[in-house]
């Protein structure tokens, strides 16, 4: 499969990496590739990492079959405006974003929050992507190693479109996710429930002091 | 000890009846005692419990060594006021209310969110008060007998004064949480993450068709 992933910090070069050692073909999308590429941060991984590409969004969204929005929540509308309508309809958007506004100082709020979500203002303002919300909850080595973390944990699914859905959760089996520890919330509204679970996760980090934990959902299943 | 738990809704009777099954006398706390005994709900509660007082805000507010607030979070600033600071001095205020919203309909927003809590705003309010926020993310069954969900399950702890918090531990115990169980994510500022998690407890529950579930974080303890 070939993957856009919007975004080049930590997410995004994390599930990148991920995707491309699982056999995909991925591009991660950023705003000016010159820029980035002279990052040092990002110039050392793309040299660790030559087989994941560096294209504009409007490249990297033409290239993938799926995209995945890595972005700052802040920045995601304009992220995918200038990756241009033409390359997003009917493709499906993983939504793995937070709308963190750090503007207030550390920790930061959410924004939108409760009677809005960055998942449902990315499905509004782009009607043609059939947005899956997901994974947004935990840390992004979690994300792609789940076994990072010892004993059943769950991870959240939210959006409209089945057929959406049913392909994001083959994805999380690659990922290395079971079935039942999938769950599914319904549509895109929900998102607000799962981003709205991060001022909680920021502030179990800081009394943890590691970031390898995540939540479960005790009593959901018939195994618990 | 003597506790006084103010809120006649299921919330608050849950916990007096079990307050009361564990030897303490408590008094519920309401704004018009007549008022409240008229609704057939109420009544009958209050024949099937009779070793639980009903009393005025001031009234129960005077008898409790602890207060418990299990008001809906739209009032608890004018059942405290009511309550008469002269009563609350000194003493421990545990907050299991959320501040939901349900003036826009179902599912509910909060009001404060994200910038501020309830937990906050009673104890920036009544300062005399040692506001410690738990129990909150729950169920009001799974509160008082957390075996009601198999497996580990977790209870937060947020507030600022160290032997309030103990306290409180106590009596969790005595409800019957492990001590493995509880998590204290610090000050009264970290009440804005637990209080955030409601939204995405409302979708699970309709998403689980029950409400005997809890959140575990896996990964917060070595035993996990």
């Amino acid at each position: 499969m070939r993957y856009a992933v919007l975004g080049t910090g930590i997410v995004g070069r994390t599930v990148a990496a991920r995707l491309a050692s699982l056999g995909h073909e991925v591009v991660i999308g950023t705003r000016d590739p010159e820029v980035t590429l002279a990052r040092t941060e990002y110039a050392e991984w793309q040299s660790a990492n030559p087989q994941v590409g560096l294209a504009s969004f409007p490249d990297a969204a033409r290239h993938g079959d799926v995209l995945v929005n890595a972005t700052g929540g802040q920045v995601s509308v304009a992220a995918l405006t200038e990756a241009d309508a033409a390359h997003l309809d009917g493709k499906v958007l993983i939504d793995i974003a937070n709308p963190l506004d750090f503007s207030h100082g550390f920790p930061p709020t959410l924004d939108p929050v409760d009677d809005d979500s960055l998942g449902e203002l990315l499905q509004r303002t782009f009607p043609g992507l059939r947005v899956v919300k997901t994974l947004n909850t935990m840390n992004c080595q979690v994300m792609v190693e789940p076994a990072r973390v010892p004993g059943e944990h769950n991870v959240f699914l939210s959006g409209e479109d089945a057929d959406a859905k049913k392909s994001v959760r083959e994805l999380l089996h690659s990922f290395g996710w079971p079935e039942e520890s999938i769950l599914d919330l319904g549509g895109i509204e929900s998102a607000r429930g799962t981003e709205m679970l991060l001022p909680v996760w920021l502030r179990l980090m800081g009394t943890l002091g590691h970031a390898d934990f995540n939540f479960h959902i005790q009593g959901a299943t018939a195994g618990d």
